[in-house]
């Protein structure tokens, strides 16, 4: 069984990784499907977007839908979860985006 | 030169690492000694408390204040950037703790 330290904890090991951040700002802003999501993550191979997705979906974040067409069309989107996850990811986003250079530069 | 995907991806290098969100929480009650941080932290090695207290000073959310007594005494406390930090990490921690139990389970 896994213990957390507290929340922080938690949720980290929900979005820890490099690109799940990322996968739930783009989810936020619409449904997408695994090759756009590709397109949008410039850097991701499928093997590791398809695992993190996976994990997303298995954390309860992600839904992936599957519409019953020729040739099948799958569709990730965020749960009601995912959007608070995201939402809940803002400020610290937003802080980093601020400190950044500072950041950056310490570790030049 | 590091390169970031974004702001998030920027706080991350910062408050990345299993002890610096309570490294934070803690200072942010009311600074600390180390060794008053140790014990609130436990679980803590000496190595690794100090290591992640350095990198924290470094990235500026952490102050090293040396009071000029004998012993000298050395207190951390946070920067007005490292309180912003703990406050914008503040919803995450929420949103984890209000999902701990579902967040356990997928991975028992």
């Amino acid at each position: 069984m896994v213990e957390f330290l507290c929340g922080l904890d938690a949720a980290v090991a929900v979005v820890g990784g490099k690109w799940k951040p990322l996968i739930l700002w783009a989810l936020s802003v619409e449904p997408r499907r695994t090759g756009e999501l590709r397109r949008e993550l410039s850097g991701v191979s499928e093997k590791v977007l398809t695992q993190q997705l996976r994990e997303l979906e298995r954390d309860g974040v992600v839904h992936r839908e599957i519409h019953q067409q020729v040739p099948p069309k799958v569709v990730y989107r965020l749960t009601r979860k995912g959007a608070a996850l995201d939402r809940a990811l803002r400020p610290l986003g937003e802080w980093g985006e601020e400190h950044m250079d500072a950041i950056r530069e310490v570790r030049a």
